[in-house]
């Protein structure tokens, strides 16, 4: 393939990618439809279906890019503050800011959606799905274990203080596409900040 | 219509809706399919849609269903419990122990993964999913004021407290779920009893 069509081909399938995972931000992961994407992008259903193979793949590849936006947008400009305690707390102010309020996915977050559509099937992209929660999970409560060994929190549970804070993402999230509320980010971040104050009381 | 047809046509109606609500708690609300429920049913497509009309319809009465499940299982048993902080500890232990943690619905809370469905959309079953939302919404604020004007609970702010207990609903649930973590009943249980505590301070 010379390489004008392999950049074309990349171009035509990060396309198909983004309506994906827009598509599924709105309506879940699992009500994707060739058919739907293929009028939206103005191709023939084959043409959707190709870069990828099956609609399973395509769904894994959307998973995927919807993993590293939230990545790109929540982890990565904070990766370089000190780990511990302010780390914490600039993963909530990017996490509530700048991923849940901003709306950063048209139908609020796509992790969330593709939990609740995909919990009660099985297959590999609900075990993707598994393995990112527990993935977030675990930095959340990392960051949580080094901020109680700097003696920047109290004692606690980081595996509880990382069940809360995700909890609570999901509140503000479900607050927010369903009931618009415009306070629901300052609940979030309110709650968040005294979990991490009083999981040790 | 005799009296027996008319019971026979509402056994009929009643399994279609039981049918539909498990099928909805674990796929989605959205996902059911009138020939997947025929099929289990061993019924005709126009036997199923027949006693509704349109899938619309049919996905409102699950819903109805679904809420009255929640209603019977949570809130009646307490009904009779003084309002104010006792009512809402028994909320509580109701809402975690036989509703989240019993696992009423096969596919986990039916009101959690409504909404993540429909949220996104436009209609009378996002409607009326977040005419369900608030009016919960409503009776923890309702009952955290109750508390509060009785001594019971410092003053703090009734939103805020249902906020949290909703939110710390939907990590319990998304915990079990995806992640069929055991501990996530006690997590958010311990949460919430903090949630009613912490608010004030």
């Amino acid at each position: 393939m010379p390489r004008s069509s392999r950049a074309d081909a990349q171009r035509t399938r990060d396309a198909i990618i983004r309506e994906a995972v827009d598509d599924a931000s709105r309506n879940g992961l699992e009500a994707i439809t060739i058919g739907v994407l293929a009028g939206r992008l103005e191709m023939s259903k084959a043409g959707v279906i190709g870069p990828f193979g099956s609609k399973e793949a395509l769904q894994l590849a959307a998973l995927e890019a919807a993993l590293l936006v939230f990545r790109e947008v929540v982890w990565d400009p904070v990766a370089a503050v000190a780990p511990g305690r302010a780390r914490l707390e600039a993963v909530i102010e990017r996490w509530v800011g700048c991923y849940l309020e901003a709306d950063v996915f048209p139908g609020g977050c796509f992790l969330t959606q593709a939990a609740a559509d995909f919990d009660g099937r099985t297959g590999p992209v609900r075990d993707a799905i598994e393995r990112a929660s527990r993935r977030w999970d675990k930095v959340l409560a990392n960051e949580v274990r080094t901020a109680i060994e700097q003696g920047e929190l109290e004692d606690s549970d980081p595996a509880q203080v990382a069940f809360e804070l995700v909890a609570l993402a999901q509140g503000i999230n479900q607050a927010r596409q369903l009931r618009h509320d415009p306070d629901a980010g300052a609940r979030g971040r309110a709650a968040m900040y005294r979990a991490l104050r009083a999981v040790a009381a």
